[in-house]
């Protein structure tokens, strides 16, 4: 059996992981999110320390974004516009390579995350999917004929700019777009919005929940008009504290459809995503196995 | 040398082609699109000249939609929710197979546009690409990792609800969304606006042009964010009757991805299809290639 190294870099913490397969979880330890440098030699020392006592067949990175794609650029494997103080510009892919020497696979972690769980979460036996988290920010990854989706570079959806909900015109949080996806639905939006430090100083019947799901039904018939996935799972901090946020989006979605475009009967088409907090550690398992492929 | 017959489905016209490659075209005949059953029944007394004097290999057809392209449904190679009189359940796929006994390949016409560009026009070398054409409505097509894009359907990106240009609240002209892209962008929706019958009775500096090309610059946003297409080209006969539409849509969207995203140095990012108007008569070709393949 083939032994995989993950590493979910987050903006906030980091979580590597060693596994067999999704089933098999040997180790996870997670670092925080510090300074680059700081970051990434802790990072090699717990990928390092695995090495040593085992040799590693593949490594798989899931990075927050924006991240560079293109094996031909010669910033290839790096963070490029990140807002995150110190980290544009961070070679991440080609430092842990460097480290462990075996195959990587690198992308974002929301790619890694939608392709876990097409492989083994509520997308099982599907061939194209849409991930959402939203959290600090609103990510979005896409499997498309069972890969990850990449192109000019990786999805962003998160930064479209959408319908607003009619009556509303507060101008959104995000500092390129102002009310995009991400400007609007973020932790960080809500609580600007507010005025609050905290998301959970307000009830589940809050109206602003209902410019959230607005704007995450938004993001999602945009999503079904162009990648079309058979099914969109949404997670993150914000939508873990309000579940019914989920149904409500899935409702305005097919309210914004107005039958144009049929979603599949039977099943919720926007659900939870089935792998829960594990879907990020092993999205990064999920890249480590590709690259070993 | 395999030959391939294609049939390019559209709302007016159907082009019929016969073809050995993109560079030896054989013939084309034209069929005007009537009711549902006598245009199928002139499009099949012309395969079947065709067949009669050598065989086909294969057929290729690339439809106005929607369509439905999952072959697990009992619908599948049927046009479906066209608001077009009598043309909603069509079955073209199994009707025209059944006429010729060859493999087909069945898809929007967009998506064959699409790949037909990324096999010899405009997008040649790319894996991935965004054909949009903005005529009667507003088409998109996509190809991701060589293919054309499949999921829940096929992208219906015409359809998204996109931010609105400050000032402009006209309600738009779609009959399911209003102020989609379609319901701004499009012919129709250009004349309703602005009360007139004919697109060449304005000039290319009418303010309205300002509009329509904010509208695909949005719906270009939203590729960017979504698909990552390496490149979009746009076409169709509003943009064909006014060339400056296409640098002012690259334009608006530059800025509207406010740098968060950079596009690709050098080379224009919005440009006009390679093909021309055998985008969409090549693109039936593409299709039949793929389903011989």
């Amino acid at each position: 059996m083939p032994l995989y190294a993950g590493v979910e870099l987050g903006g906030t913490k980091c979580v590597c992981t060693l596994a067999r397969g999704h089933q098999e979880i040997l180790e996870q330890i997670t670092v925080p999110t510090t300074a680059p440098d700081e970051t990434l030699a802790a990072i090699e020392r717990v990928l390092l320390e695995w090495q040593d006592n085992e040799p590693v067949d593949a490594l798989g990175i899931g990075s927050f974004g924006p991240i560079d794609l293109d094996r031909d650029s010669s910033t290839y494997g790096r963070i490029t516009t990140t807002p995150k103080p110190g980290w544009a510009g961070t070679d991440v892919a080609m430092r842990l390579r460097r480290a462990l020497s075996v195959p990587i696979g690198f992308d974002t972690d929301v790619n890694g995350a939608a392709l876990a769980e097409a492989k083994w979460g509520a997308g099982q036996g599907l061939r194209d999917l849409a991930y959402v988290t939203v959290g600090t920010g609103v990510g979005v990854g896409l499997v498309g004929d069972g890969k990850p989706v990449h192109g000019l570079g990786h999805p962003e959806a998160g930064h479209i700019r959408i319908a607003r909900m009619p009556g509303d015109n507060w101008p959104g949080s995000c500092p390129f777009h102002g009310d995009c996806v991400e400007g609007l639905a973020s932790g960080p939006a809500i609580k600007a919005r507010l005025g609050v430090e905290h998301l959970h100083d307000f009830s589940s019947d809050h109206p602003v929940l209902e410019t959230v799901a607005w704007a995450l039904a938004q993001l999602c018939h945009a999503l079904v008009c162009t990648a079309a996935p058979s099914t969109i799972l949404i997670g993150g901090g914000v939508v873990t504290g309000q579940p019914h946020l989920i149904d409500r989006t899935g409702q305005l979605l097919v309210e914004s459809l107005a039958s144009y475009i049929s979603l599949p009967a039977g099943r919720p088409y926007v659900q939870a995503p089935g792998l829960g907090v594990q879907a990020g550690p092993l999205g990064s398992i999920a890249l480590a196995m590709e690259a070993a492929a």
